[in-house]
Formats: structure tokens, sequence, C-alpha cells
């Protein structure tokens, strides 16, 4: 595989909604709903994912820390090293439920994928 | 001013549209209308500010590089150190006419501001 970065590769915060997520294996796992964004240094800190009904996940959001995606050039969207007995036990809400994320709970979403 | 930076300051990229931008006064320039953010990193380039016709500015949208920005809790929004003799000149384009964020137009954009 080959990933080139340059400055081109910027994506409108608009056209989010929607970027392809995929397992390691290619399968697509789902997109991205959302992203949560320290509002001081600017940089993603989660991303919200639905799996829309992958494995059976149901419609819950999950929000993944940032740098557990990688992006993949080739397939235009992000890889994660997720399978379903991790996202099981995963912290989820439903999409009109979203909660704050206070320190509290970007704690739990931290220490639940080991960061 | 007091400024306190915790975990608990994200914002979803969701909200983004319409977070208010002043400048060193206090006087509020308009609102921020999009991200542009890096895909590898996850780092916010580029906020994409409507002024709303402030100054008589139009409706045109400026990509502001982030690290001009600086966050105020105080007011909820970020503080930018532009004034019309620097807006005048700036790139800037309509909302339906979004260039391609390629080197190039990054380049001038990040030339124009002085980085």
């Amino acid at each position: 595989m080959t990933t080139t970065t340059s400055i081109h590769d910027v994506i409108s915060s608009d056209r989010v909604e929607g970027t392809s997520v995929y397992n390691a294996a290619g399968d697509k796992l789902g997109t991205i709903d959302d992203l949560m964004i320290d509002k001081i240094s600017g940089q993603v800190r989660y991303a919200v994912m639905e799996f829309g009904g992958f494995l059976g996940m149901g419609t819950d959001r999950y929000p993944i820390p940032w740098n557990m995606l990688k992006y993949d050039t080739a397939q235009d969207g992000y890889v994660v090293p997720l399978d379903k007995a991790k996202l099981e036990g995963a912290p989820r809400y439903a999409d009109d439920d979203v909660p704050d994320y206070d320190e509290a709970y970007s704690s739990s979403v931290n220490k639940y994928y080991g960061f």
C-alpha cells in the first residue's frame, strides 16, 4: 500500500459524514457520523462511528479515539482495528442522546480502548 | 480573562457551523461556516469564515489558518487578529464554488497570512 501525505489531503467537516471505515481485512464496517474536535487545539479527538447494522450492532453511535484510525488513500477511507467482540462492550449512545463529552466520559472511552 | 483547558472542551463537527468569531476588540466579525481537516492527522488546517456582511465583506467564504484563531472560553468563540484592510485582499470564494484545497491553493492562503 502506498500512502502519500500532502497538504492536499484535507476534507471539509461538512463532508465528513459518510466517510467509510474499514477493518484490517478491508471489509466496510460503516461510516463516520460525526467528529468531536478539541476547541482549543483544533485536533480531532473522536470519530463518532455508525456501523449501520454491521454484525448486528444496530444504529448506536460509537466514539472511537482518533489515533485508532489510519487513513488509507487507496480506499479513501479509514481503517480501524476493531472486531465484533471489542465493539460489543464498547461505549455507545443513541443518535438523539449524545452524552456530555466531559472528562469522566472521555476517560471512560479512552480507557476502554487502552489509552 | 480566565481560560481553562480541559478534555471537556470538544465540539461536534456538526455544531461548528455558527460558532462566533470576534476581533481583538471583542466585536463579532461573523461565524465559522466550515472546517478543513487534515485527513491523516485529524488536525484542523483552516476555519472557513463567513463575515455576514461585516464591513461590507459580502457573503464570500474566507479560509483562515487555524493557528490564527484563539479560543476564548468567556465568549465561547474564537478571536482572530483581522481587520478590514487585511481582509480586503484576502483569499475568498463563493459558497457554491469551493476551490480544490491543493498545495498551490493552501500555499497561497498560508502565504497571505504570513505562514
